[in-house]
């Protein structure tokens, strides 16, 4: 909490989620394996949305498709904020550290408009 | 940016992963399809950590299976920011617009204790 | 068995999962539930190679993605053989089965040429 | 087509897939990398009924949940099998080939009662 008195999303949200499913005792299902389940369905959900489209670029959704989209995401979201939680992983801190790694397996001199994957080079 | 120069932490990943795909030309391959199935690969490397494990729980991991979960949830976040991004959808207001969804589908008092999906009751 | 002493091959690939399973006393670590999450990252690894192409066509494939993606389909059969075994599923007539539902759902004069899911309508 | 007539049931799966979507003039949206979308949302819809459960064994499933598992692993087989049609792979012999693979990499010897992935031997 800084001095407004504002948050850091990612905690607020952590808060949010855990209350929610303290509320509902639902935290005896929550294991990590089963989020990291849960979090694949909802994954799928998503991917559902884009499966036959060009490129799911805006063009291609309609309103009714772009609210499943944004819903989807959240779900995912809320999912990967509790599996992290349940694993004392500070989503953040693990970001950042894993951007460093990325930046170092992918130079941006050396993959510059490339898609191969690393272990490809 | 608060009156303390700090960025909440959704607002700079997004920025970080902005910067990371500009440096190396990689927005041509950034369609939501593509990073759809890019999220979905990536929540399967972590699943994977959890697929014969009894429940996924601390005691169940060691040290290097740690440290790849946590590698994992960072490249899941990663991808969902850009996925986010890309569609131009503020994950924390989706997240705290789902959240008060759920909250009806799922009445604390109704589903206490009970992980069946809310379409069964 | 036939009168040529041909197997169908989903029975024959069962036979061949179960043997290859007990020889290694895996069958511990097969429960319906572990299978499918195994299914899931077996299908991400299929999903990864075409996750960066435009559609995946043969020309857009060198022999070394083609031997991954024909190796990873066989993970992903063997995983689905093996929970439905577990799960006393007749693969072939469940197909039969489902397929004669899609037909009703999906009604050929009705959806010609049109991807969107039968709820849509 | 042996002498009684009967078909091996992986191609006769095969045949039905391709004249269902054939009528439904489908082929138009079924690239590789559409199919692959495709089934990992249907392994996903399979694995949401496996991922609040102890482990998915018969006892803990319902006659409902048990007739949706079965038609979740059909959407499975069926898209599984047009994305090999259009790969051109034929799934007997790649499962054939891969088990061989596996023989090697997990000897039974070795790997009797462990299940850990073959790399981190």
């Amino acid at each position: 909490m800084d001095k407004d008195g504002a948050q850091d999303s990612l905690i607020e949200l952590r808060e949010l989620a855990r209350a929610f499913s303290a509320e509902r005792d639902w935290d005896q299902f929550h294991t990590p394996k089963n989020l990291a389940m849960a979090l694949s369905v909802e994954v799928a959900e998503l991917v559902e949305h884009f499966q036959w489209l060009p490129s799911g670029a805006d063009a291609e959704l309609d309103d009714k498709k772009r609210l499943g989209i944004r819903h989807e995401m959240a779900d995912v979201l809320v999912y990967l904020i509790r599996l992290a939680d349940k694993c004392h992983v500070d989503l953040r801190e693990a970001v950042l550290e894993k951007m460093r790694l990325n930046g170092e397996k992918y130079p941006a001199g050396l993959v510059r408009g490339d898609a191969r994957k690393y272990t490809e080079y």
